[in-house]
């Protein structure tokens, strides 16, 4: 391993579990999180805790940055004891935060002038893909960079692709969120009509997953609506998070997305009503909502 | 094979395919259909042609029925020299075609006066199914007519369900096009965001295809909505005389369904616009003429 010195911001359900896989592909790997006692797990597998982003930073040639939303990815490389503060020419920015593809590419100008690179490594897969190390991640970046921080992605994730230019990632996670929009809301009115038409629902899913209706939300997640419980998987709230930034990325391109802007309605109305830690799926309660005294 | 006498009524595109698939399964078939001239490819395969619905009947021990529309199996079975004018009593009438579960039921209960037993088995798969025999089949009726119909449509698709009674084939058929809507429309979102924001949309296609947004239409009608060209597959005018039977289940059921509803507007549209002979993924047309000039 030609740049094993690798660090890590950002230990929520997915980073932690990436982190774990990193620590156990032979990484030595510095780490940091805000709340510092995320940490135990990985510190008793071999990992280093630093106190500041500033600190990993200057322990790692790579750093993967795994956080929630564009003001924590802007906090953690460009605020007091930042990332950015840390680094030298030349150490390598790796963000599987899923944020704006137009911040993405301000954030890597800035890096640039200080002769720092980014890659944007967005992932899909959920808390499971986390913990069995078979992510899809979507690399956007130049070649030179998407080479080095290739061997740190593959010890996380199965399929990894190089989509383009920095923001290029990102930009394709959105695509994948807007899909997952109409793929969601078609399987939930479809279970709910299922439903109330007294079908054996379980037997119409087994049914219908030879055909055309096929899709891995059909097969790994009806099963949670019929039963009418949400247990995680993605989080409703970060999937409502990725969905405006997809439409926004919309609005530049000058697209309307009239399916992806009803997911993004309904879920608002269900972190309001206090869903937001339940799993995508949740979107059927809303659906089946409508229908209801 | 225990009854090997099988009528076919309704050669369109689906109807001449599994037909076909009959004939070379070894049944003794007798076929019939509006236009006659449809019917040269079968006699050369061994089919014997008649001149109405009542002389299919009479030849028959099983007649499959496979039209279009509500009013088209309705003519079919009751109008003058319909197949129940040349059944006797324990022929099984065998509706492929997709049509409303309530007239459904209703024409089940007309011919069980008369001691003509039927099933409803409509089938999924599109044209590609119908030829190769790998058609999913989802059937309502009763258990002891449900395995006399097995053998035959065994020969025409690959999965066979017995979803309830009769009526349950066509409710499950209709939650089949339901969940279409949202994945179609995901996917053609998906689609044009892609292209718009200047990603390799092939690319995305294959970095999305292995994680939560895959599907039977990301896979395979795509390529269709890139190259904005809608070759068949399944008419997207036959897609909306679907999803209109499923709207009306569900305002029968008590249900909302907005994504099938939405769909159902832009279809509408489409065949206003002269494209009802397309590819339903010609709903990515729709989707896009949202946002051009």
């Amino acid at each position: 391993m030609g740049e094993s010195r690798v660090g890590f911001c950002g230990l929520g359900t997915m980073g932690l579990a990436m982190a774990a896989n990193l620590v156990r592909s032979g990484f030595r790997l510095t780490i940091w999180n805000r709340t510092p006692d995320r940490a135990a797990e990985l510190i008793e597998l071999g990992a280093s805790q630093a106190s500041s982003p500033r600190e990993v930073a200057a322990e790692s040639d790579m750093v993967v940055v795994c956080v929630s939303d564009t003001p924590d990815v802007e906090a953690v490389i460009f605020g007091p004891q930042g990332l950015a503060e840390g680094a030298r020419t030349g150490t390598l920015i790796i963000d599987c935060s899923t944020i704006s593809p137009s911040a993405t590419r301000q954030f890597a100008e800035r890096l640039a002038e200080r002769g720092i690179p980014m890659v944007d490594a967005p992932v899909s897969g959920g808390s499971e893909g986390a913990q069995a190390g078979t992510l899809t991640i979507m690399v956007g970046g130049g070649d030179d960079d998407f080479h080095r921080a290739r061997p740190v992605l593959a010890a996380m994730g199965r399929s990894i692709t190089h989509m383009g230019p920095v923001g290029a990632g990102q930009a394709t996670k959105a695509v994948n969120q807007v899909i997952l929009c109409g793929t969601y809301l078609g399987v939930a009115e479809g279970v709910l009509l299922a439903m109330r038409s007294g079908l054996d629902v379980e037997q119409v899913v087994e049914a219908l997953s030879g055909g055309a209706a096929r899709s891995w939300v059909l097969e790994n997640r009806s099963g949670r609506m019929i039963a009418d419980e949400y247990a995680l998987g993605f989080k409703v709230s970060l999937h409502l998070k990725d969905v405006l930034i997809a439409l926004a990325m919309g609005r530049d391109a000058g697209v309307a997305l009239p399916v992806a802007a009803l997911t993004a309605q309904l879920e608002s109305g269900l972190v309001a009503a206090g869903h937001g830690d339940e799993d995508v799926s949740v979107l059927a309660r809303a659906v089946r909502s409508m229908s209801e005294p």
